[in-house]
């Protein structure tokens, strides 16, 4: 299990994006609107890792809420898994309480799942299933 | 340059990174109370990054004045150069403002330096030096 990317919360995805690229040298590595989800995702990639920019497309979304209660900042925590089933029974064998028991597909096209952040000392973590 | 960690703060390090580790089946890479940061740190590996669990030493501590306000949560990410003081003169000639223009020593006995938010969208980074 490695670290997939950190999900960073902004007003303007694209904007925060551009200034990582520039300060930071990281490559765009995927810009996509996620309607289903509410959100519009820049990716940049730094190393095996993404930074993963974050603007929801209205206030009445998951990430339209946590901007108006926190403002700006890092969201969410995201692990690789090569067997993203295997990974949800092994956690909810450990008793952790899952957002998504199955997983759904996210802005890369991959599947995904998120924990409920009450099983994870409050961190929003999601994992995505690389092969 | 490479996401090195992410890191979170929390009130008990130990605890956060324990639930981590068996959740999640992350190492132990490394464990250490850093005085003149005024912190505990508790790190898990995670591929070539790391979760690095911060708690402070006292409320009043950079990480204990960043719970006393926002709680406990992701407080900052940290990418990896090879060498710190040409990726500080880069991000000085590019605008940036460094908390630390001078690198110091990190829990890892590694160069680490921080930027100041403000030329970050708000995230707070950190660079460590590794060669």
């Amino acid at each position: 299990m490695h670290l997939d990317h950190v999900g960073i919360a902004l007003e303007d995805a694209k904007e925060g994006a551009d200034l990582f690229r520039r300060l930071f040298g990281l490559p765009l590595a995927l810009e996509r609107t996620v309607p289903d989800q509410g959100v519009k995702v820049v990716k940049l990639s730094s190393g095996e890792s993404y930074c993963e920019f974050l603007e929801p497309l209205s206030p009445d979304t998951p990430v339209g809420r946590f901007l108006a209660k926190r403002g700006g900042g890092l969201h969410h925590v995201c692990f690789a898994v090569p067997d993203i089933r295997a990974a949800i029974a092994d956690l909810v064998g450990k008793g952790a309480a899952m957002i998504d028991r199955e997983p759904r597909t996210g802005a890369a096209g991959l599947p995904i799942a998120f924990l409920q952040p009450s099983s994870t000392a409050g961190i929003l973590v999601e994992l995505v299933e690389r092969k």
